[in-house]
């Protein structure tokens, strides 16, 4: 059947069973969302980390890169890719970079201000990523990256909806209707 | 006051504002999203290009990258900017890259199939592109990329949601059963 | 053997002998960069042009990017990717943006001047890019997108360079004493 | 007199001399590629980081993207910017990700292992980066995710170099003359 036979519908539920085949539950990213924004927002409840993951999960390319990175690990994993990429990804050789490439474009949809939070999460390795990392048995080289990505690119999105609704509050305490002059002179 | 007291709202009106400011109404990128995508979906009409600008310019991200790239066109034509940097603002100078990355920011939030897009008129430089270009007076280094990159969005967006109805209606007459409505996906 | 154990001149070596069985001699990227840059550069030479495909492709993550794209259009050529990856792959699916994401980590490595020169090819598929297009049998997805992107690099390699020298003849004709070399910033 | 005049000698004194100018020297930044390298690195030696960073300050995209996020920060601490980007800037916004935008630019030169690095050390904020961050005088808006950036690019520089030299040392113990074929079989 045509790729363009699939709908967003089937591609969410491809994603979503692929991470639970190799291992990672839904909870697991969104306890990844908890402890990067735990921080900056005292109230966020568990069920809103778990949404924004979904919300990250519902997008095409999110879920095209983890349909890609999931299948080459487990290829590496039946020894079935050509040399040298075998090794490289069976090894996460340090100079092969493909897995962070992808998993950027990930982070890159909620924009820049997850970029920290990734790079943050892929070295500290907390909960899944860490258990991902301990693994002796099979390959994880793209899936940890990816995980970590989703979880900066969720954590982001609860972050802009954040700052927004603040932003809305103040603004509606201040009762303006008009917005701010962009020569500089105030209202 | 603080950045954090404008809200969404508000930054939008900015961008419109300094964009038609700077000669660029939404209406002539629109254009330049019909021109993207007239040959691939024969029945678009003006009103979703244009709808589907207004809706990448809601994007804080977008917002930003305008505000920025515009204040530095104004800055280097008023010459208050700092030597080089005036001086390879003001003549778009060819190893000058940031006003590309900048646009490259605004591409990747609708994923990467834009980026061809983007390329594409950037090179060719149809309707509000052209008369950017031929302009003798201004610098308009930053806000000819910033606008192809808008153009490059609104592609792409619309090009998401075509081939997700087109999905959705093969998927339909096949009758099989639905999952997880892709609400998330759209924005 | 472990992948440490690969160095550049094997990968490199790997690179050019994939991108030959799937039909792509170094001189049509080299054919592609003339095409790109001829207009800017008249007394451009086209053992230029392939001396910096050349380098393009002794950069790591180029080799890796080609080797994992080329990996995967062999796989979803012999029908062994699990749908619906093998799907999107082989029909090269209009929302499957994987391909443009590897492309662009090729492009980035010679920094933003290439984006432009990569969308253009990529639209007009001139030479070897219209070739793979055409070919009825065989997956190129990854393979012509990867194409593209070497000769876009290759061609901001070339217009960096060529810049550079015309600013260092004006610099020298005026004759101020010159910094550090700028040697480093040639790789 | 035009930026075509300007060479890489120019802009790279420019560069140094504004992130002096700005309070960072580049034995400051060498410090944070030791403190990210000096783990995978034992025998890693300070000159070799402080040379590596020269290395990274020779390239024309991240010059570019100093002058131009020094120079943003510099004016919006002389409260020159229109409003909102000027209290967008001044106060560092949640929302606002232009910096990283352009700081990301500057990591991907070296390719996406750099990536991790820089999200690292701009959450943790050792050396510099946290003296930068206590600053109570001054806007560093840009400063701190630039000088993050050519850090972490750096380190990336040293790691691709030192994996290299390890799989040609590797390579020669073994003194193979023929790389492995693609097609898995061995030599």
């Amino acid at each position: 059947m045509s790729a363009a036979t699939f709908n967003h519908a089937d591609t969410y539920r491809c994603a979503v069973q692929l991470l639970a085949e190799r291992g990672v539950q839904l909870a697991d990213i969104a306890e990844l969302v908890m402890y990067l924004q735990k921080e900056y927002i005292a109230s966020l409840a568990f069920e809103s980390c778990l949404e924004s993951v979904q919300a990250v999960l519902r997008k095409r390319e999110v879920q095209n890169a983890l349909l890609t990175g999931i299948q080459l690990d487990m290829l590496a994993e039946q020894n079935k890719l050509c040399s040298p990429l075998q090794e490289m990804i069976a090894h996460d050789e340090p100079l092969y970079g493909v897995d962070e490439v992808m998993s950027f474009a990930i982070v890159n949809i909620y924009g820049s201000i997850g970029f920290t939070n990734y790079g943050y999460i892929d070295k500290i390795k907390p909960g899944i990523l860490g258990r991902l990392n301990e693994k002796r048995s099979g390959v994880h080289t793209f899936l940890d990256d990816l995980v970590g990505a989703v979880a900066a690119a969720a954590s982001s999105r609860i972050a802009h909806r954040y700052h927004q609704q603040q932003a809305n509050r103040r603004r509606e305490t201040r009762d303006l209707d008009t917005g701010p002059k962009p020569d500089g002179s105030a209202d």
